[in-house]
């Protein structure tokens, strides 16, 4: 129930002091939860236990007395969120779901870990598919970037949202990690700018057991982490005693809570695999103890070592109340929100809407019905489409890696998402509930941080990045790791294709396609006009359940009167037929002009007739049915595609029976001079064409074969 | 001319004292080379004129009084290396090769800049192939890694080659970056490492101009970044007056060269566009001034505003004496070796061979002649293979990110490459001339550092790196940069394909192979055995100006009787023939046993005849004869080929029928269980050709389509 002082309803849920809340159980909840974590590595000989066993006490602090969550309503809106961002610790995570009380996560199912069951709810990483694990994690500095995100995610709704009284959205976000997340880059991007946001509602763990894979840290690593996050303009607590100390971390987390306008950072120094014989030592991370290890362990603890996996009902009753407490805190937030709908309702109506993950349902109509038909890069149609919708609908949240001129995502009068004192300290405006996100030169940062905006609840905010596309590279980890989870968060890239121009071969992304083509549960879209773009866009805000890509153009293309927005969700779709038609010209994003172009100068040169496919998204055209596919192409009659697409050929080879692509890196040139020289000029593509028709007649064997052209 | 000095040869290069040095005519070449520059982009409309407009100061101070380079010997073996980290800033590099004698450079050259001159040297980012450029930069962050590795190039040929009054190797790497290398996490890795090894011969000189493409930096970074380099084991420079204070940046930068026992962090403020009607704001990042803007900066320092491209007689005397200064070293350098190889015949003779790139002869001859028969993982394999090479060859420089204990790429008797105090100071053994490098949880830098080692000379050093397949997608923007510029680097990748197991789908490479398949000049291999991994790094040694990745199994994997190590350089070969075939199954890396067990099973039980092809690398497979791959595929005789690979499908279209891929990301499992819920068991797999046989039986018309099974 919310607390009324004064009338005013206070979000703060009931707790009750820290002194009382100090169990003198500590010792045997430890030794009960290292010795479950040794059991559950030994069962199947294999597994992470070290930083598990490193991190009892971090967990008990946690779990037991600071965060705020509830085991019986695993996704209560305004919960703590926490990430486990050395995530191969997953057991650590694991245990304590068990013990608190999350009904998904059954004694047998605890148990699964390692095993071949395929439904556990164990696997190697935490996977946000599973009730009580807010993002999957595993590849390193991933999971600190997520929460960013997600902290992001909440200063945003609550700068939003939030009315004096009302709290509605205040939750803090935990994060876990290891060494690597303050060695990867997306770790330390992600570190930096949370450092520049000031986010207060964030503290990152670090469990300091100076250990990595290949031994000590110092092996590679010798810098003052302190000083570090300090200069990033975090604020450092240091605990000594991490393995025992539960006063000592439980002090440092409320002091993260209570941060005023820094994120915290908490060193706790701590032993890998404490008490097993390999303790502190690269050994005890990713192997198990082997059972005589194991056995001697429990006989240290004083604990029988022939019975496995116990967990005495002393530890089982510490923690007991959890759900109650849970459950308490998801009814005092319920009635807080229907009291701030009363009071506001149509911003309680809105929030509510959020909540839902609900996108305003006439967000469609805010997309222009035409374009102008003056000759417009498709960046500045991304602009076009979108601008309208981002300023309409708050569910999204638009950033950069630095590249705002030339990616045309600020729409009128938008606000940038910043601390509000940075206008006093430097003269930059904004607060945080802006909604356009400057991530500075950080696309791996950008893109992860994101997926953790994404996954602070779905689809209440759908976040947008922007970049060239080239630069997608740099940020594919986190792109694939979105797609992996099913987040709705869309990619806007700008610059593809050689029609870049002067930047050069290190800009132009001849094989990125083939990389995102591929990558599951993503849609990389190649629109080819205003109209396409408009298309790419439904299409993406549509996917709720999947990242895409809009890859667009720097130069300016021309409007075709043959595209469609609503042949873009098929994929690839017909814009010129031809019954006679010899060949299918297979065309694409920027480039699918020169198709058109191709085929009316094979009729009016050399009369032979050709058909137009537009081609923007294979994987939306693998969605369509066979009859779709084989109309669309028409190969089945024995009519050859020739697809027009100067990145690698790799993929096409699935479409099309012969290819004007590209092999090699690409050359520093301007746009036009690069497609000359490359040949994609429409008299050197059409002589190209022609060619393989001719090439085909006298070898039939090559209808066999993808043909470079 | 060496110096003797008590009859030791001295290899410091002959120097005035710097008083004498600094010249009067400061103000006049700084603001011709200002005025040069605002021209060259005028010209064309285009490029990035005010970084290197803000840096003339700088550039002025580096080739004129502190680097030792030879204009007329480009490739003056113990040159200082010059990154231009902050790539966009080309002109600065360009205009100062021009200026200081370099022979093609030339003024018109110069001048092509952003010109349509297919064959021009001026690029939009500074590009190996050329004159005077050290590395390809560009994308931003990966120059700064690229210093890092050309300073450990020389501090690992000097410790191995230099005796006493003998420093035969012994050069400074200057590195130029601008805010983007201080926020791009791959920039962050390598300064970390930087500070960890102690490089003392690199020196960073930070454009300090507060401005990024968004504007302010302040935007996104407010860090205290001279405390945070301190605390990453910096040593830090200030300079206040960037734009004109020559004799300030020259202190700072000898101050670089003549560092103890770390790296040097010169932190120099300068205006962006300085004296530009745009100074000091993003828009002078990336267009011209305008016509009247150039002219206004002609009129303020007394210039003609009608004259362009003007460089006075005074300005080129300022460089005049470059080349003659250069030749002296050369000379002197070339008389310390010849001294050298005089007192130290043996280690003379090997030096001089490692300036030209050469391998010991014989390296071939450490690979064993055959391999046990019982199970091996292919991981081991390139232990069995490679590490006698490594410890023979000193060419070679092996580095993991953090996965020693899996990759097993160490030899007996390796040395790490450390800073010897490291002992001292953490008990960590190593020193500079040591060649296994831990490069910490820093995927991305380990491969840019890689780069930048490898381009110190060409396979002079040829450079190692190892991880899991999966974590090349964090490294992939440096994988691709190696491979564009032709560098030849190997990386050894484990615990490819799902039989990697219980690490799960964040691990589980579906993908990635797609991405490296498709990506030029770099050899994807995946081998199926020992004999075939050792197929696979002859492939990669052989491979001098390209870059390779060796796709390694977790698992073990069993001996094929069938492989052949030099089919491995054909791409793809026939395993198993015959004439009465009706289908060929594709097999390859770790599952290429499949495809054999499948061939007996399908003959055994259905009596189907198939041939195998073992298919380990496309690439190579692409670039052998028409009649080579119709030989080997048998397409073109109209039997079927059908691909076994739990990867993405994307690009196999080209080579088969039809393929048991996977579309999906994986799952969490252990290998073998994984395998059989992709259904990857030997039944499965059976039945999946058969089925396919019989559907070709009954619809012809998917003979023209990819079919997934």
């Amino acid at each position: 129930m919310t607390v009324a002082t004064n009338g005013v309803h206070k979000s703060k849920p009931s707790a009750l002091p820290l002194v009382q809340k100090l169990s003198k159980d500590h010792d045997l909840v430890l030794k009960t939860f290292r010795l479950l974590i040794a059991d559950l590595c030994q069962q199947f000989s294999g597994g992470h236990p070290g930083g598990a066993i490193g991190m009892a006490a971090i967990g008990v602090s946690l779990w037991k007395y600071v965060m705020r969550y509830a085991p019986h309503t695993p996704d209560f809106f305004n919960r703590d969120r926490f990430v486990l961002s050395n995530g191969h610790t997953c057991l650590f995570q694991y245990s304590f779901l068990h013990l608190t009380g999350y009904k998904a996560m059954t004694f047998d199912q605890l148990k699964s870990y390692h095993s071949d069951r395929v439904d556990a709810l164990c696997p190697g990483h935490p996977e946000i598919e599973h009730e009580g694990i807010e993002v999957t994690t595993g590849p390193l500095g991933q999971g600190i970037a997520n929460a960013v995100g997600l902290a992001m995610a909440t200063k945003n709704l609550a700068a939003t949202y939030n009315r004096p009284g009302y709290d509605v959205v205040d939750n803090h976000t935990w994060c876990m990690i290891g060494d690597a997340c303050l060695q990867e880059g997306v770790g330390l991007e992600a570190i930096s700018l949370a450092g520049h946001l000031r986010l207060n509602n964030l503290t990152v763990i670090y469990d300091n057991n100076q250990i990595t894979c290949d031994g000590s840290v110092d092996l590679t690593n010798t810098e003052d982490v302190n000083a570090k996050m300090r200069a990033s303009g975090w604020d450092v607590i240091d605990v000594e005693d991490g393995c025992f100390d539960i006063e000592g971390i439980v002090r440092a987390l409320e002091r993260g809570r209570a941060a005023q306008d820094k994120p915290t950072f908490i060193n706790v120094r701590t032993v890998i695999g404490l008490d097993s014989h390999v303790a502190g030592t690269a050994v005890a991370h990713g192997a198990a103890f082997g059972t005589k290890s194991v056995a001697d362990m429990k006989t240290l603890y004083g604990f029988n070592p022939e019975e496995h996996f116990v967990i005495g009902e002393t530890v089982r009753q510490f923690f007991q109340n959890l759900p109650a407490r849970g459950e308490q805190w998801v009814q005092e937030w319920n009635q807080l929100v229907a009291d701030y709908t009363a009071q506001y309702p149509e911003l309680g109506a809105e929030f509510q809407a959020r909540v839902k993950g609900e996108l305003p349902a006439n967000w469609e109509q805010y997309i222009p019905k035409s374009f102008p038909e003056k000759p417009t890069a498709t960046r500045a149609s991304s602009g076009l489409v979108f601008n309208p919708i981002a300023k309409e609908c708050k569910n999204f949240m638009v950033g950069t890696a630095d590249l705002s001129p030339s990616v045309n995502m600020i729409w009128p009068g938008k606000v940038d998402f910043q601390h509000p004192d940075l206008m006093t300290t430097c003269g930059i405006n904004g607060n945080y509930s802006g909604r356009y996100i400057h991530y500075g030169v950080r696309e791996h940062a950008m893109c992860a941080i994101s997926n953790g905006m994404a996954a602070y609840a779905r689809n209440t905010i759908i976040p947008i990045t922007s970049s060239f596309f080239m630069f997608y590279l740099y940020a594919a980890p986190a792109v694939r790791m979105g797609a992996l989870q099913h987040l709705q968060v869309i990619h806007a890239a700008t610059h593809d294709s050689i029609g870049m121009g002067e930047d050069g071969p290190t800009h132009q992304p001849i094989e990125l396609a083939a990389l995102y083509r591929a990558m599951p549960n993503l849609l990389y879209i190649r629109p080819g006009d205003s109209e396409e773009t408009a298309g790419a866009w439904i299409a993406a805000i549509g996917a709720k359940k999947t990242s895409s890509i809009i890859s667009t153009s720097r130069q300016t293309l021309p409007q075709l009167s043959q595209t469609r927005r609503d042949g873009v969700a098929h994929g690839a779709y017909v814009l010129s037929e031809d019954e006679s038609a010899t060949v299918t010209l297979l065309g694409v994003g920027a480039e699918l002009s020169f198709a058109l172009e191709v085929a009316d100068k094979l009729k009016a040169e050399r009369g032979i007739t050709a058909r137009v496919v537009s081609f923007p998204c294979q994987r939306l055209f693998e969605q369509q049915s066979l009859e779709y596919k084989r109309d669309t192409l028409r190969r089945h009659r024995g009519i050859p595609a020739v697809v027009i697409e100067p990145y690698a050929p790799n993929g096409w080879e699935r479409y099309a029976d012969a290819g004007i692509c590209i092999k090699r890196f690409g050359h520093s040139l301007p746009g036009k001079a690069a497609y000359k020289f490359f040949g994609y000029d429409i008299d050197t593509l059409t002589s190209k064409v022609a060619g393989y028709l001719d090439q085909l007649k006298g070898d039939e064997l090559l209808r066999n074969e993808f043909v470079e052209l």
